[in-house]
């Protein structure tokens, strides 16, 4: 059984593709060259009919949303330990944790480089991007208030941690000041050691 | 025990009030009335530093996230079957769906009233609101090709339910014509039969 995770350079898709290597899950990587709107193809919407990166194909069809496919790892992979799943409040934390990222941080992000998803006028997209630093500097304030140190959820290492690390790693192009959240930079530095995040960061950039 | 659902009108803290009715779980709700800003008060900041609804208290501390509130009631109240916790591949689709509506759809429906969260000029703001139809109409036809029916995973009832009632329920107001989808329909007025439903909207509305 392997999967296959469709990904592309930059994108949010890396927290999988780390969460895949922490795993030890056997799988490989599809690139989608989303600069060249591959993602909007005919073969790829066949796939995944909403046009974006990630998805993971799995032996029972295919999966998106990051948050989903992070616990579909660590559910699959109990070995590799990467999510209370039986402790309900626990798992709701890192859920709730995730489900930040995704819905207000990752949003927030694609204000920048997306602004026409939301707005059609150059100015409006022009003053949509003009907000992002603030934004994402609201956003790293409240995620540096809930990491626990020094890991998102103190020692036990969890599927929020890659999660953070990719969505942290625009936060310096977003205009955020990161030396104003040093639990967010030493948590970053600490997954920069892993091995399951160098190996990700080499595949994707082969 | 007994949870407080901090919950408020016409918000998305309705798909956890009909949740936490379905799994006939003990609670209070305590509204926060956003249109007066009660959401950014000092107390309520207290309880939740993100300053929005829904938030959960419970006898271990406070949750947030739509999306982990659902798991959460389902998980801790299992023998009301609200979710396929122990198929990870089920539960994937499910949770999916549910990040498809708090990342996408609800995004794009904030859009309209809360446009100030992305851009301070009125005119950027203004351009967001135009686009609302749009983006829903299209995160409509998504969820409509989503849906199985009658309930989102087809016999099975779960908290995808209750959560796609919540966030269709502004699509009219949107500006989305939502004779072009049926089985959209079809789930909302099935749920509309629902005594948890019923409980639910009218102890908001009180």
């Amino acid at each position: 059984m392997t999967y296959t995770l469709y990904t592309a350079r930059g994108s949010c898709a890396l927290a999988v593709h780390i969460a895949l290597c922490e795993a030890d899950a056997p799988f490989e990587i599809a690139r989608i060259d989303t600069r060249a709107g591959e993602q909007r193809s005919e073969s790829y919407l066949a796939l995944n009919p909403k046009g974006r990166v990630p998805a993971l194909a799995t032996p029972q069809g295919v999966l998106t949303e990051v948050p989903a496919l992070l616990v579909y790892i660590a559910q699959c992979h109990p070995q590799a330990r990467l999510a209370p799943l039986d402790d309900p409040y626990a798992f709701a934390r890192l859920q709730s944790f995730n489900a930040y990222l995704s819905s207000t941080v990752h949003v927030a992000h694609a204000h920048g480089p997306r602004a026409s998803r939301w707005a059609d006028e150059p100015e409006a997209q022009a003053a949509m991007k003009r907000k992002v630093p603030e934004t994402m500097t609201a956003a790293a304030a409240m995620l540096e208030s809930m990491i626990e140190g020094p890991w998102v959820f103190g020692e036990r290492y969890t599927i929020a941690d890659p999660y953070l690390y990719t969505i942290a790693g625009w936060m310096e192009d977003d205009g955020v000041d990161t030396t104003a959240f040093p639990k967010l930079l030493a948590q970053r530095a600490l997954c920069a050691q892993r091995p399951a995040v160098q190996r990700a960061l080499a595949e994707i950039s082969r």
